[in-house]
């Protein structure tokens, strides 16, 4: 009997079904026992009453046990969907342990346990099912994404984690024993996708880890997460970029009303507000808000900066554009009318920084000027600089960083909220 | 004006249009130049007359350069594709040097660099359009793909490439520096995966690398490679996950054939053939075979099992499945009914296995008493046999490894011909 899944059975009234799950909830009457079964599509009441054939069994189950019911799928106005089950047979799939490290079935609402007990033991935190909507919405999201790579015509690259030298900065870079010498970890696999546009592919795009040797800990920090990287050839600048962003950005967000409704997701209207970092700074400063850095943003004032840009357009997304080439790093392609900025821009989301873009700089003699000006080691560059030399299309890029965009989707104040195995200076497991 | 790919510009004939690639080709016959430009969609010749305003620029190009060509397009029969480019302005993008470390246009046919020096300038290597075609494939398999998983309600998870152990066996894994510990890179996301199903996911997907510290030097093997693995909760037995994978790459094929119809590719018949490894064992020795190992099959096996099952059913796959105990981990499943083979497959096309698969062994007490047998450190398993102790549902999963299988596909005889920056033991540039 093939099983159904439990958001299904409401089309199976009056069928004898087979469903399978965890045991969420178990309450023992003496002559009745309630089981709540829960699958990943949701929760159904089972009634198993003294006559069923497995009653005893039924008594001796533990809440998260893996268990397989057949039985009548009945309407029942009283039950919680307005559906249960009759029970007619259960099969023990898996038997829990009666104590459980921490909750699943946090029954007064709200969060009992705290972030650490709970990442510990990550597989039992993730059967809550606000949870797995976390990951439903976030494959949901590239989905969508991915739509928009299909239809614009992208190619997918998968770029390498080792690396030969430690990457443009030489810091925050995990270090690997490699045979008899070190390999290095790519924090960014952007120079990989310039090599994408040097061949010749055009448009790529790229899923996969990125890793930070950064001692951080900071609620939006990890050293392994994923990275959506994008990396567009012959663009005129970084306009193209910004538009290219949203509107892959778009397609996510449309993915996931269509595919999960029941989030009530808003769909985000493009274009996105768009200000210099100039700009953002005079708006700060009106609103009485002083940051540190003449050229950059504090986290409270990216804060603040959506929080005005929400009030003026009703945009939970901003694009700060044509920072100073001070705070970019050289390859950053600067405008022919104000070399002092570049033409890029950072997505800022909710409050948070969710991705730098930028044109980057093709033109091999004035790559070499701008990374002698910020003081860089040619040699360790010569590799970076040599396939701009036989030919490169003008380009440029950008990469969204989503445990910090579902975060805010889902109001959580801690990346590692929304990433399934969360990595950082302390932690190594599960 | 808008840019067109050479693809569509049958559609302009008559038509001034932009067009925008690498110099291909450079033809000078004194009072004309013909220039071949060749984009990620295919090639057009360009005829640069004396009248043109940038004839003289036109003379002075170098192949590979990048340039925007503004122009008439012609039917032309002489021309290759039917159509040329009257060319009335050409604007240099990017100059490539005169001459190139390893050349793009093998104009005898056949390659002319050996794969060590391709490998070394493989942003050029990449440029000859076969090459791109390569992962233009990719990408669309791993898109029909993804449409399997969506329609089979599949979550898409990160898993982390840090971890805290050397994984099941401590041997070929690279160590990482981690602050003041170590980590090591993950081989595979096997128990992360199984994590997924104890977290009630129910079945899962993963794109991402994997690590081997191997000192391998054949063709098939690399250091970092990228895996596709999936992993399915409540299935019966092994034959369930054969059953999806056999979907999941039958779509893949599906969408290699709709979306690049000019490759011609075959798209593989369902169910794909399924022996025993004893009967595959008995059809090699009658076509006088003979293996090393009494359980396994050599690489030289593999291709001879492939080639008879061939001629046999027509099929370029081939499950191979209930593999003796001796050689599979603990962790497999075994037959109730034979408790000396485990539920378990392997997966061969052309000749060369892409994917083993198997049920897990999800009841603590019965793992427990596997891997003591196997005589594993329980201490090391703690975590692992810790996550089914809490209810965790039958499952199973496997791993495609897409390198080989497109090194079938395309006919290549080493996976670093279609992987995008190959690593191995020698190799960690480009």
């Amino acid at each position: 009997m093939e099983r159904i899944y439990i958001k299904d059975l409401k089309d199976h009234a009056g069928e004898e079904v087979v469903i399978k799950g965890f045991v969420d909830t178990l309450r023992d009457q003496n002559k009745i026992v309630f089981i709540i079964l829960r699958d990943i599509t949701g929760k159904i009441q089972n009634v198993v009453l003294k006559d069923c054939e497995d009653f005893d069994l039924a008594k001796d189950l533990t809440e998260e046990s893996v268990i397989e019911i057949k039985g009548l799928v009945k309407e029942e106005k009283q039950a919680p969907g307005g559906f249960e089950i009759e029970t007619k047979k259960i099969v023990l799939l898996s038997s829990a342990a009666p104590e459980l490290p921490i909750p699943v079935n946090t029954r007064k609402g709200g969060e009992e346990t705290n972030i650490t007990s709970r990442l510990d033991y990550r597989f039992i935190d993730l059967r809550k099912p606000e949870k797995a909507n976390i990951f439903k919405a976030w494959t949901a999201f590239e989905r969508g994404m991915r739509n928009y790579f299909e239809k614009n015509n992208f190619i997918q690259v998968y770029t390498p984690s080792f690396m030969n030298t430690s990457s443009e900065t030489g810091a925050e870079v995990f270090e690997v024993s490699y045979f008899e010498r070190k390999a290095y970890l790519a924090q960014s696999p952007q120079f990989y996708k310039q090599m994408a546009i040097a061949s010749g592919l055009e448009k790529v795009f790229i899923s996969g880890p990125v890793f930070r040797a950064e001692e951080s800990f900071t609620t939006r920090h990890m050293t392994e997460f994923t990275g959506w990287d994008f990396e567009i050839g012959f663009i005129n600048d970084h306009h193209d970029l910004m538009k290219s962003e949203e509107e892959m950005i778009k397609t996510g967000f449309e993915k996931i009303k269509e595919d999960l409704p029941e989030l009530d997701i808003e769909i985000p209207q493009i274009p996105f507000p768009k200000i210099t970092i100039k700009e953002a700074k005079e708006k700060l400063e009106a609103a009485g808000v002083k940051g540190e850095k003449e050229h950059d943003l504090s986290p409270e004032e990216e804060r603040r900066i959506c929080e005005i840009i929400k009030t003026e357009t009703g945009n939970d997304f901003v694009f700060i554009t044509d920072y100073d080439i001070s705070i970019r790093p050289f390859y950053h392609m600067r405008h022919e009318n104000n070399p002092q900025l570049t033409k890029s821009a950072d997505l800022l989301y909710k409050g948070i920084e969710i991705t730098t873009l930028a044109q980057r700089e093709h033109r091999p003699e004035i790559l070499e000027k701008q990374a002698v000006e910020k003081k860089m080691d040619l040699n360790l560059l010569s590799k970076y600089l040599e396939f701009f030399k036989y030919g490169c299309p003008p380009h440029g890029g950008g990469g969204i960083g989503p445990s910090r965009l579902f975060m805010k989707m889902f109001g959580y104040d801690n990346v590692r909220e929304v990433t399934f195995l969360p990595r950082d200076v302390n932690r190594l497991e599960p």
